[in-house]
């Protein structure tokens, strides 16, 4: 087996190869002076095993056309068999058509990786699971939810665990089973003579709590801090949130500190360095585990 | 037939729905906040011809991604077929591994545009022609150099057309004949004893001559800028380079300007605007009558 790190999560390819064993491979990189991709394996893997280590962010497309490029010439070069570990999947949000005339983005990159003939697509918490079936056979999504939750089990007192929405109970309550906490959703009323809006949650008052909202992600921030506002103002003692892949696009930090958010808690699924408000936790050996126990690699 | 304008070349979309007949319609598109691409067909395609007309430059990984969106847009949405006309078409001069481990990238972008169902593709002096098999059948090169160089006949005296290369001396030759001027290649030469390099024509002679070099496309500028530097030394009168894709990357400009270079003669097949030394051609007739003669539309 080739480990091959393209443009891996931050400190993601040196867990993975730890608890893997074996060492990391770079492939070269570098984008020509007319905007082109160019890249390169360092070495051969000609009846190769080959785990092509990458994400999807920042930098969406740049990154979708190194996995190409690099997937294509993996099969090029002879390897026996391609898997790609790419933490964060970019395009999962425009999962069906929500305006006539729109494309299903994921749908196009999953289809393309699987032309391309890849053998195995590992992703963490993509935004809906069912997407990879565009993939076809082979796509495995782990959620690293839980295992934020048991790293930071022992720092939390009086926890209440909260969905965004109604949509999203699954995750809120697969991280409340960690936590041995009450979990509920958020819920957006509309004051019928004032029109003011309110978001609380549904049942569970948030007073006095250490109130935890968990998503697959953040991205502008914005949804996040309304709903802090209104659960300080509520009561809550501190609003921590845990996500998958925080993004923090723009002035999120900013936002999220105005709004009372103490704390975000994530996974290194991304090619980036973090700003204070995120602890970041390492999951490449949890990602590496769970590869391990379904045997691909 | 809907003509749909994706991130069309400057000017080209009007020029192309004079000659086709019909109106353009222009696909809505922007990026989200976090970098994602979006698109979204303003008309219904069901049961319609598609020409989709874009091009690859500059930014060329999010004009792939554009394109690789809508392909699969108008399939989904149920076009009777789907054509591009990409003048300029990204990746083509990574025709061929030059180093073990490299991608040849023009081969995944086309069999990319293949596999998500495109019927054919219309694109401008590709840089290697026989690179269109990775499409399959379907695919169509249009020179578009004989038309430029018939635009400027009447401008020049005294012509010697030039290849750079003597890998390039197709290209020239359909110039050569479009303004009855002789033609030969330029060859790169090392003094044994003083090391000094220095470039000229094979067998013609320069002096006098107004110097037509012509080739696929400038990028940076640094090839042509050398030429040019010799040729004005070797006595060339002027020194005019006719391209069909003017990239004009970084200080491109500067350095031909500086070389002697007096003119550069393109057509419009990039969406970007043109520096002062370009003088751009419009060739979206000409590529409408070529698609017309062959009935692709």
């Amino acid at each position: 087996m080739k480990i091959l790190c393209l443009t891996p999560p931050m400190g993601f390819c040196e867990g993975f190869v730890e608890a893997l064993g074996g060492e990391a491979h770079f492939i070269e990189k570098k984008k020509f002076p007319d905007g082109e991709t160019y890249i390169r394996f360092p070495i051969s893997v000609a009846d190769e095993d080959v785990v092509i280590v990458h994400t999807g962010f920042p930098e969406q497309n740049d990154r979708l056309m190194e996995v190409f490029l690099a997937v294509d010439t993996a099969r090029d070069l002879g390897a026996s068999s391609v898997a790609l570990v790419m933490p964060y999947m970019p395009y999962a949000r425009q999962d069906r058509r929500f305006r006539e005339g729109e494309p299903v983005s994921i749908k196009v990159v999953l289809e393309i990786l699987a032309e391309l003939d890849l053998d195995y697509l590992v992703v963490v918490d993509i935004h809906k699971e069912y997407s990879l079936s565009h993939f076809g056979p082979g796509a495995f999504n782990v959620s690293v939810l839980p295992y934020l939750a048991e790293k930071i089990k022992d720092e939390v007192e009086n926890p209440l665990v909260l969905a965004p929405d109604r949509g999203a109970t699954l995750r809120a309550k697969s991280v409340a089973n960690v936590l041995n906490a009450e979990w509920d959703y958020l819920e957006k009323r509309r004051d019928r003579v004032t029109g003011e809006v309110t978001i609380k949650p549904k049942q569970i008052s948030a007073e006095g709590k250490t109130v935890i909202i968990v998503d697959d992600m953040i991205s502008t921030g914005s949804t996040l801090a309304l709903a802090a506002k209104h659960l300080k103002e509520a009561g809550a003692k501190k609003v921590i949130a845990l996500v998958a892949h925080a993004l923090m696009v723009g002035d999120a930090e900013k936002k999220l500190k105005e709004a009372g958010v103490d704390r975000v808690i994530t996974a290194n699924t991304l090619a980036k360095d973090y700003p204070n408000i995120v602890k970041v936790i390492d999951v490449s050996k949890y990602i590496a585990n769970f590869m391990k126990e379904r045997e691909l690699v």
